[in-house]
Order: structure tokens, then sequence, then C-alpha cells
């Protein structure tokens, strides 16, 4: 299995195409899976807002205050929140509106310009397929899409990067029912492929956001539709929730 | 950068030397990073339990009764556990001795022998120094070493392979301080390489064990001494325990 990172050298804006972007920085072939960095794809969304237009509500201005943090990255926070599952030493942890549990509602401000932070992408999902239907037009080869970020976890220190939206794989290969080398039958084994996927591409794209696109390429998998939803556990699941 | 398996047809016993296995399965390259799962470990270090020879506690027995589990299973986590973190539904999930917080104390019959469990190694940084350094001395070769394990995660369906021991390299790369493309210092990004270098692997090896080393080749990092508590979350920074 090979990792193989894309440079980019230009800086993303509305008016690009990321699947027109992809085919003339790489080769693809067949089978490829494309890890994109969250980042370039809300920009090219337009999911960014310059925080000298957002107005802070009196609850942004109180956690701002409370914790230090700029009360307009609060008010963009909340807006992006379902619900907060943790609040303590300015540390954010929210549910978004897609469901996704993380910091700060995956807001941040870092490879952007001054004064400006990015959002994630409304429906990740959608933005990983147009890429990949796009592609699959283009050029006749069918790959499967990955949007990633970065996220912390519980329990253990650093953050790894996890899928946000798919298109083309499962993200989860359920091993149940199979047997082990002893013949035995697995019972509990199901493997978050996606997230291991997302976590593989970022080893080679670095913070700089130079490298945001990687393939991965020899990786054996079905093509299949599925939705990032099956990655994220119902709450009545969820012990820590 | 590149994910080689290693095929490993023999079934592990203490008489193996792991390192040896390594030399005499694959080509190893100066730089290269080891991913061993965490099973051919414990076989190879007697971390195996015949069920059978367990005597359960009352507790045990309590527990086991509640959720259909094996008590002399229960009884073997137990043993294993600092502290129960959650239980509910016939999920354990605890606080290893070693600190680790995951499903079962690690323990699991799957890839082992009818009425056998295997524990986890008593210590996987020294399980992963004695490998280095044997290949070191045998072949002047400098590699890293990381044993790794699948755990569930809080928030996500799904399970991931996370690192329990390293040798030779940092797990965790830090950004703080740093500067984005834009020219701006990057403030909180801090990844766990290890994780996600032990999530690459488990791409590869499939759940059947004939796969239970990993080469990682051409990935860029310094060789370091490190060990495998940087990537446990310190109880009062953890919001979820």
């Amino acid at each position: 299995m090979e990792i193989i990172p894309v440079l980019i050298e230009k800086e993303i804006e509305p008016s690009d195409d990321i699947s027109d972007l992809v085919l003339s920085s790489c080769d693809l072939h067949d089978g490829d899976i494309l890890v994109i960095a969250q980042k370039i794809i809300s920009k090219q969304e337009g999911r960014i807002v310059k925080l000298s237009t957002v107005e802070p509500s009196l609850l942004s201005q109180g956690i701002g205050s409370q914790y230090q943090k700029d009360p307009r990255l609060v008010e963009l926070i909340l807006s992006e929140t379902k619900r907060i599952i943790r609040m303590k030493n300015g540390i954010l942890i929210v549910e978004t509106k897609n469901g996704f549990i993380c910091a700060n509602a995956g807001i941040d401000e870092s490879n952007v310009q001054e004064g400006y932070a990015t959002l994630l992408p409304i429906n990740s999902d959608v933005s990983a397929e147009s890429i990949r239907y796009n592609i699959l037009k283009q050029t006749n080869k069918n790959v499967a899409v990955i949007i990633s970020d970065t996220f912390g976890r519980p329990f253990r220190m650093g953050q790894t990067n996890c899928a946000i939206g798919i298109s083309g794989l499962n993200p989860i290969i359920d091993y149940a029912g199979l047997h082990d080398s002893f013949q035995k039958i697995l019972r509990v084994t199901a493997i978050a492929v996606a997230d291991e996927l997302s976590s593989a591409a970022e080893l080679v794209m670095g913070k700089s956001l130079k490298i945001p696109i990687t393939i991965i390429r020899n990786y054996s998998f079905k093509i299949e539709d599925h939705v990032i939803d099956e990655l994220i556990r119902p709450e009545h699941e969820d012990l820590f929730r």
C-alpha cells in the first residue's frame, strides 16, 4: 500500500474546481482512494467567515470573557453547534449540527488569512461525492473520496485525522461472523477503516497545507455507496456522552 | 510512504525471538518503522491464560451473570484493571494498570486456541525496545518499533489501531509555535503520529493474524527516545473520565 502526497501550491478559492485540480496535479489509478483535507473543501465552498462581520451574543461574550476566547469565534462555534458536550478551561467540545463530536465545532483559524475562520463543509458526503463523480465522468476512473479533519480524542494525547465525509467506500469493515486463524468466529471486531485511511494520509500531509490531498494506492476495497453517519456512534450506544 | 505487510505463517510461541523472525521474514531499511500486533508479543511473552485455571471471585461471578459474560474472563479483566471507567450492557471500559483506557483491559480470545485468552504485554515499551536493539545489534540498522492494539473510541463507531508501546520515535509531533501557510503561528496542533502509524499499518494487517507485522517505509521522522505514557492523557486534563 502506498500513501502518495499531492502538492498543491495554489491557495484554493470558490472559483476552483477540486476535481480539476486533482486531475491536473496527479496521475490517478482506478481503485485509488483520495483523502482531501477539509480546509480546502471549506475554502472552495465559501465556508469562510470574516470575524469582524460576526455579532457575538451575550452568551458568546460571556464564554469569551470567562475563557479569554474571541467572542466572535465563540459565536461562530455556537452557531454550528447542536449542543455543548463539555466546556472547561476554554475547551469547547460540542456536537455539531452534522453530529460530529469535536472541539470548537471544527472551526479554526489556521491556514487562512488573519481575521478569518473556516467552518466545516455543510455536508462533506455531498462534497466527496461530487468530486468522485466529476473524476469518474472525466476519466472513467472509479476512485473513492474521503474528506478528513483533525480531531482530538478522550483519554489519549494528540489529535488524529478522521473522516468527516465519504463517497465510494464502506467506512467500517465488520469482521463479525468471519473466522480467526484458529477457525473461531470473530465476534466484535469492526474496524473504522475510513478513519484509519484518514490517519494514514495525515502522515504525509503535514500542517502547512501545501499537501492537502493524498492518494492511497493498492489498498484492497470494494467501491460501494455509504454515508459518514455510519461512523457516528448513536447517542444511546455512547457511554461517554 | 509505503506500508508493507510482513507475512508470518508460524504460530508464535515463547521460544520464538520476534527480532529474528522479523529479520528472516523481510528486508529492513535504515529508518523503517516496524508496527507489530500486540497479539504476537503477548504470545511470545507467555501472556496467555487457560481460562479453566482461573478462579472467579464473587464480583466476577456477579458481573458475569449480569451480562452473560464468562466469569473467568471477567476475573482476568479485573486482575489487569486499575479501575472500571464504564460498565453497561456487558461492555467493560477500564483503566488498565498501565494507564490505557480500553474495553476488557485489552484481553481477548481471538486468534488464540479455544479456551485461552491473551493479556496485554506487561510493558510494551520494553518489548518494543528489546526488538529494536536486537535488530540494531544484528544489522546495524536503526529502526523504530511500535506495538499496536485495536481500541474502540467514544463518539465514533468502529475500532482503530493505536500504539501501546514504542521505541525510537516521538509519538506526538507538536506543531505549536511553527507557522502555517499564512505565516501565522500554529497554536494547538499536536498530532499523535504513533497512533496514525498504527492505524496505517492495520489497513494491511487484516484480522487473521497471518500479517502481524508491518513495515512503514519513507516516513520522515527522527530516531529519538520516548515512552508510551506521552500518549496517555493525564486524568486532570481528561474531560471524559
